[in-house]
């Protein structure tokens, strides 16, 4: 398959690429240190990759930003963050991409274990994850010529502990290599509209 | 209790408004029909109402727009629609309103059935469900002077069948009434970071 992984350069990313990469064409884009430059920010980057890299089998979104914030200091503009990266980007991608992709092709987004085990300071981040995940369920049983979308709800990473330890005190870490079976997982099995949940 | 009802000139706002009044003082806020007009849709008048109607106890948000369309022709543009109303309406409402509501108030925002049972044309307001109902559930464990948040998930209602009956065959719709008892609960009972789901 002709896969492309967006977030390709970065800690889940990686791992996926890496399982992937044994059996497939992988193009890794992101937004500065990718083979292509994307910025899911953008409706119009968004258009442009999907021009630029044709007959794709399989996209990845191993990305999404959101700024953790505790509630009380979260405002609408910060909240904004989430909204532009982590949903809309991953959302957009999905909207556009289905004129584009391969017949039997598949999305696999990113949400995250925080929209159902909620930690402080993740408001934002859980919003965003809940409506990828509701869009994935619904856009599931919609998408034509037979292409399938899922996505990967990780536990914090055992590599992500010294950048996201402190947020999630008590929490189980799992192996970004785990993880990336659930992405291999999509894109090489037959269901759709799921949540693979790496808890 | 001194309750702010916004959208209570609708279907569903109509209905929790009658319940409420019997007990409370109901002041019903709505884009353009209601006691005072408010756009949700803009984060500088939900600031303006919050000064306006000081010492508000609960806040309703019955209300929340997003566009039924085929998946295969939902543009990132008509996307919005749920995005700016149903997800940062009613989020904003929270994220502006934990300023200003009184200690052991409540917020009590609302989702829907398709977030969880998905229908054809649904996926943003899927999207924007799932949104609201992430957040609700992960600001609860945040929110600060004992006030709640909560969200009521209705099926489709009795009394909107006219309207949108096509989109929902086979649903077993539920009374505006019994919708109406869910929003109740919410306000008048001591739980926190729930769905209600009326289905
Ligand atoms: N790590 C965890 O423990 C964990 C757990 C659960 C969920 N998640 C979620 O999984 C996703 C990836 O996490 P991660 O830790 O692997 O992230 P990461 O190491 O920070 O990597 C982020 C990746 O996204 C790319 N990127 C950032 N902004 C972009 C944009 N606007 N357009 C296109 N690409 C962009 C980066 O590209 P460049 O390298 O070019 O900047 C990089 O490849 C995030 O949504 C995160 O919330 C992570
Ligand atoms: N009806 C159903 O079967 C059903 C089922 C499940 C979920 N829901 C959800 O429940 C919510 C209410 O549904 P409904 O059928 O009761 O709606 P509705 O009858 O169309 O009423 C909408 C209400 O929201 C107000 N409104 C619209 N845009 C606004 C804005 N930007 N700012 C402030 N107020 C605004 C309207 O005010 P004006 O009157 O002033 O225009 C009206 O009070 C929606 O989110 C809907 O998706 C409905």
């Amino acid at each position: 398959m002709k896969i492309l992984l967006i977030g390709g350069t970065g800690t889940i990313g990686k791992s996926v690429a890496e399982k992937l990469k044994l059996d497939h064409e992988v193009i890794i884009a992101s937004k500065s240190n990718g083979d292509y430059k994307v910025d899911l920010t953008s409706v119009e980057s968004i258009e442009k990759m999907y021009k630029d890299i044709p007959n794709i089998d399989a996209v990845i979104s191993a990305t999404g930003a959101s700024r953790f914030s505790d509630l009380s200091e979260l405002t609408p503009e910060i909240n904004e963050i989430a909204i532009n990266s982590k949903l809309k980007g991953q959302v957009n991608l999905v909207l556009v991409g289905q004129h584009y992709i391969n017949e039997g092709g598949s999305f696999t987004l990113t949400t995250g274990i925080m929209m159902d085990d909620p930690i402080l300071k993740g408001s934002s981040a859980a919003m965003a994850n809940g409506a990828v995940a509701g869009f994935v369920k619904s856009a599931a049983i919609e998408l034509k010529r037979n292409i399938r979308i899922n996505t990967v709800s990780p536990n914090v990473l055992e590599e992500s502990i010294d950048k996201f330890g402190a947020f999630f005190k008590g929490f189980n870490p799992v192996p970004a290599d785990k993880v990336a079976n659930a992405f291999v997982k999509s894109v090489e099995g037959a269901q759709t509209g799921q949540v693979y949940k790496v808890y």
